[in-house]
């Protein structure tokens, strides 16, 4: 599908933007394997560039270490390549999907971080039973149908799943998590907090049932959070 | 609560004291990330300012990387800003009620290190059956109870806690551990001890029981420590 | 048997080959430690020189900071030292009988990495229940015998094994993993990926049964993999 | 007992061996956090000064970071200080202990790496299921008794535990793991493959029973191990 495509280019009025976002996701491909959240190649970021019918990725295949912003890629919202000499990543398809079925995301992350993953792999949503969890998913983290890659079948499972949850991450079955969110930082944010809570629940169940947090206390804290945490 | 407070200034006779916490206080912080206890920006040191009703602390939702001595924010102990640009730790209320209740304490430390906090989401106290949690815990880590961030509970469940045991940790309830201590030095040195029983006592428990140590042997223990170990 | 053999040296023809795959196997033994597959000297990169009976791979225990391209050692496809000032690894036996029987196979790499060991102290292949196992292992990763180093009985086990399954991993009972590739470093990426897969589907299954993904799914995703992925 | 005892300086025939063996027992201290073995401040590594009385070792308290070889301690071999600004590792008892009635042992390690340490918290041996422990151990890493820190107990346990056994690593019980070797180095590398096998077993028998190895098989590995492997 991607193969086919012609370069057209990238409109002259979004050269800058391009530019800055092709720094900002390169960038933030060093979070993954700082954060232990990749093996190899097998993880990447995107990031839409707002206003165009456009996405900054990851090419296909190519090693963490020789990213570079020139390295990145821009697609357009079918996936097809309009600018960079590699081919991109061979998630992009999916991204492209939440892109355009879901307007308030302008940032998409896909690993295989090794808990998420497990829990994905038994096809079982991870229970929200701390209060990071409350904060930052409001609610559980809920499994994505098995899709296989090559259609629109990933994008589409993403985007039916989160659309029902507030948790900017869902785990697809046997395959792995996506997060999204407000920004391509706000995405990799999920992405690790994601793995965070997928290791910590998994351990506390290890040893027996963790406590379970009233859905009031969890709508406290994730209110609290949206609105007050950080700087502004 | 601390959003209305307006700065009234760190007296003149306290600079010099809080220039140097300030110092400390940051290169703590990179202990965190150091000894695998904290992901992204979720966790916190603080000192007391000896002889003034004031600690120093991190600033909320800002990455370690970023954080300079500078950066530091000073608050009062009812953790109003009273010096610094950013918004304090979102935690502050907690660890200035801590100082406000605990007149030893000059340091505090908050983190979500994994395996303490799955030991929190269960409500399960780490027992003592290692030489390294009799010097440094003298018994077990114990349980506070589950409090919501926004008033007075995480703070007075951490002294409530904590007042009835040796141990300078307390795993608050599906939330995480905190460490009091001395210094700050001592409360990170907590959180890093903390956090390495709850992983040894987790793997111990994974394949049957581990062997109590009797009290008398964990109060020899418990003694040795605190009065021969270390340079004097 | 590598003790005897007398230095028969490199045909003055293969001396650039040899020299490049001398810096490209070095290079990659520094992957090991950097992907966690390996402790002290424990884990071994070997490439064939293509077009002469011959191999390059690690002297034995010397550890990986002190590897230089000069220290790689040269073989014959017995397994005896045909250049270099140092013994081969111990393992040197196994790689050349790879070598000689699986004319395809141009890298291979020996490690003792945790979880993929962990399955061979069990002697349990590892069922494919990921899709990052179903592209690259196109199925489950398979257990060879036990063998005794020190004759033909580790080589013959690995082929054995290989022979009648698609992945490029088996895991050598009671002793670790054994993965080959067209490429050294594509034996090195099998190495990576095998542990991970061990690592996440052990997880998986800590707390239930994964879910098994269909033979035809995990064909379709195989056969989209070896073709499709990466850079052209 | 360390306390009262005067400094009566280092012989001056053996300035130069001790000046050595400084250098190289600082320089092995790095291996300790570099393989994930300590935290803090709880791990130590001695070496015997060869026809001398004395042994070097590690200052209490000092963090790793901190180490020189000006910074090491001498001590004689009831543990009384000889020479050095600082008082010695408060584990200097059982070092020397095992200097005392071990003359083929030249070096010592004591961890409290976290998986052997879970063992030895359940006192249960770790069986010799993996080629790479036939190798090393010779057979199970046995488990010393429960014994506190101050008078010759510990030392005693690691003797008395150890005679009996192939192995050069003994898990003191709810304490942690003792290494010995005929250099430092060696006994720093039983340190780090103690801990490797207590891992890989553990996992292995997470998820069912590890497939024993013959003792006859056990011989061979070891036999070969002890008198083949490494560069001569």
């Amino acid at each position: 599908m991607m193969r086919g495509a012609e370069d057209r280019g990238v409109p002259a009025a979004a050269a800058d933007l391009v530019a800055q976002l092709r720094e900002e996701v390169c960038d933030l491909h060093a979070e993954l394997p700082r954060n232990d959240l990749v093996v190899w190649t097998a993880g990447n970021v995107s990031a839409r560039v707002p206003g165009y019918e456009l996405l900054v990725i990851k090419p296909s295949g190519v090693s963490y270490d020789e990213l570079t912003p020139e390295a990145m890629v821009v697609t357009d919202l079918e996936g097809r390549l309009v600018e960079g000499e590699r081919a991109p990543s061979s998630d992009t398809a999916a991204h492209a999907y939440v892109y355009k079925h879901l307007p308030d995301v302008n940032g998409v992350v896909h690993t295989h971080s090794t808990y998420a993953t497990a829990w994905a792999a038994r096809g079982e949503p991870i229970p929200c039973v701390l209060t990071m969890m409350g904060d930052e998913f409001g609610g559980e983290v809920p499994v994505g149908p098995f899709a296989l890659i090559g259609d629109d079948s990933i994008g589409r499972g993403i985007v039916e799943t989160l659309r029902h949850h507030r948790s900017p991450a869902v785990l697809m079955q046997n395959h792995g998590p996506f997060t999204i969110g407000r920004s391509a930082r706000a995405a990799v944010k999920a992405a690790v907090l994601c793995e965070e809570v997928a290791r910590t629940v998994h351990i506390a169940r290890q040893l027996g049932e963790p406590i379970p947090i009233p859905q009031s206390d969890i709508d406290s804290l994730y209110d609290r959070y949206q609105n007050v945490y950080g700087q502004r």
